[in-house]
């Protein structure tokens, strides 16, 4: 994947000016400014428009899950599809309230599920294999759930996509791709997940030092990858590389998301020109995440749902970006006087 | 004023009790949480709906103006007015993007406005007068801007009253607000306002130090208000308090909103109850404001515009938060299995 810099002083400039002309102290929308800047750089316009926003939540289960380190059992996983599918789950009423397309993809969730309106079913295997024994995917999986990714976004209208993720266990595959991709303090990568008690993380961290060490020699993104799983964050990685290609804006959810970005700027930084980080999340290495891929999130409301959740309620910021870009009036056009 | 006390502990328990069967794992939502919880309080239901939710925009002009407090001139407050109604400045497009009906309040601007739908003319007079050559308002115009406030407010319907305000120079009376009611140092509570320069700041502090030391006595909340004004502010801490009186949830802007509020409460702590804190000013001042207030604001954004446009911006998370806590699945109702 080659992808365009989008790095464009002229439109850089000509944003720039319309901002700072707009009737508001110089600046004084802050961060909203840069992030209108941003969408407009993206999207390659002075009139940027957010267009049928795409929130695709990917799921999969995870081998390494039977080892003890989340704090629910891996049925939660199919269990929360049909709660997103029945709209009853937290981002399923975030997207209704954002008006955000919601699509969930079956990467790989250990069920059969009933086909319906919202659902694609893109299983590569019934949860990937146990980390501990071997590497959680083959290299051949691996790149059928990054295609299935590819697929899903190429499949879908519209020039945004927020990320979600479901997949009990894969804070572990994130922490395991964090603390291999940046040389990490894996303690430093490994968090409560959905809720551990302090013993539970040590021996989350006790299991996944042993992951760890058995794939010493997986160090390149995509081994890396395939040797912690899991199969929804392989789409994920996909996915963003082939929003990247279409120069949409892609929001970044919290941990499990950022992985699969941090997985995919090691294949092409350029990615992440196209990706704005939503939230700060409460799970613990999220924040070290954040830092190795440079990136500085709009949100920090203590998050860690995960689902694109921080996502779809970083939404609004978006389009108010925009449309404060294109609806605002100029001191000239709205006869308004200029500083001193 | 006398206010309810709002603390109730059943209702909190059973909130509680909803959001902790919600199907997440416990406190994922984070501050989101707290917020159902705080609105379920004030709104004093476990199934808080947001309704016909109204900005107000209170405008007036300073008298202190013209010994050069602001970068921007005073004809600045009417044409900006002009700039709401026409639908062109920052919180127009962020009412209509959250659909907020948005009404404009002239409190006393230096200018005669021609009568149109959202705007009410409740002028006490044409601009305050310079409180360095006595108060800006007199004890009956501070009376009349209050009683302003709270009749705006007791005309227009709806549970939820975001607060916004324009008004050239009025950084400087909620520097001097937060200077006398905090009896804080007033180099910390002064700062850049629509941008000074930092020669301007200088001269800035200078002035508003004589202002301060000329009102050594108004020490009484309201008489430091009638002493510092403005009459946008007056009107403020007027509207907070009927706003307060109804229960309805009350969304707090940035600095100058902030000081209405602190004027306020130091009339009925209770006022506080009510009040959610938009975000985090830029502005120098605003920081100890809210730490004087106890607040912890949703959003910081680096936004330091007024106008109520950090309410606007902070507005769909508090939709976020009743529509998580009335419309999620629990565990039972969703048949997900629980933690372990």
């Amino acid at each position: 994947m080659t992808l365009k810099d989008l790095h464009d002083p002229t439109l850089a400039a000509r944003l720039r000016h319309l901002l700072d002309h707009k009737t508001k102290p110089l600046g004084s929308l802050g961060r909203i400014e840069d992030l209108a800047l941003h969408i407009g750089l993206i999207l390659g316009t002075e009139s940027p428009r957010l267009e049928q926003p795409q929130l695709v939540v990917f799921a999969g289960d995870h081998g390494l899950a039977a080892r003890g380190v989340s704090a629910y059992p891996s049925d939660v996983t199919w269990q929360m599809v049909e709660n997103f599918l029945a709209g009853g789950a937290a981002v399923s009423v975030l997207a209704r309230q954002h008006h955000l397309a919601l699509t969930v993809v079956d990467c790989g969730v250990r069920h059969e599920f009933t086909p319906r309106p919202g659902l694609l079913v893109r299983k590569v295997a019934p949860g990937t294999a146990d980390a501990l024994e071997g590497p959680a995917m083959s290299a051949a999986q691996c790149h059928q759930a990054l295609e299935a990714g590819r697929d899903v976004v190429r499949s879908l209208p519209g020039n945004a996509l927020l990320l979600g993720e479901m997949g009990i266990g894969n804070t572990s595959a994130a922490s395991l791709l964090l603390a291999r991709l940046a040389d990490a303090d894996l303690n430093e990568c490994v968090g409560a997940g959905t809720g551990l008690d302090a013993a539970g993380v040590v021996r989350k961290r006790e299991v996944l030092r042993r992951v760890l060490e058995s794939h010493a020699d997986a160090r390149d993104p995509l081994d890396a990858l395939a040797a912690f799983g899991g199969f929804e964050v392989a789409a994920l990685v996909g996915a963003v590389q082939q929003a990247a290609q279409e120069r949409r804006v892609i929001v970044v959810d919290g941990f499990i998301t950022s992985s699969a970005v941090l997985v995919a700027s090691r294949i092409e930084p350029l990615v992440l020109q196209r990706c704005v980080f939503a939230h700060r999340s409460d799970e613990s290495g999220h924040a070290l995440m954040l830092r190795e891929l440079g990136a500085r999130p709009l949100l920090d409301l203590g998050l860690r749902l995960g689902e694109g959740s921080g996502a779809a309620t970083a939404w609004p910021l978006l389009v108010s970006a925009c449309n404060l870009l294109r609806e605002m009036a100029s001191f000239d056009s709205a006869g308004v006087s200029r500083s001193g």
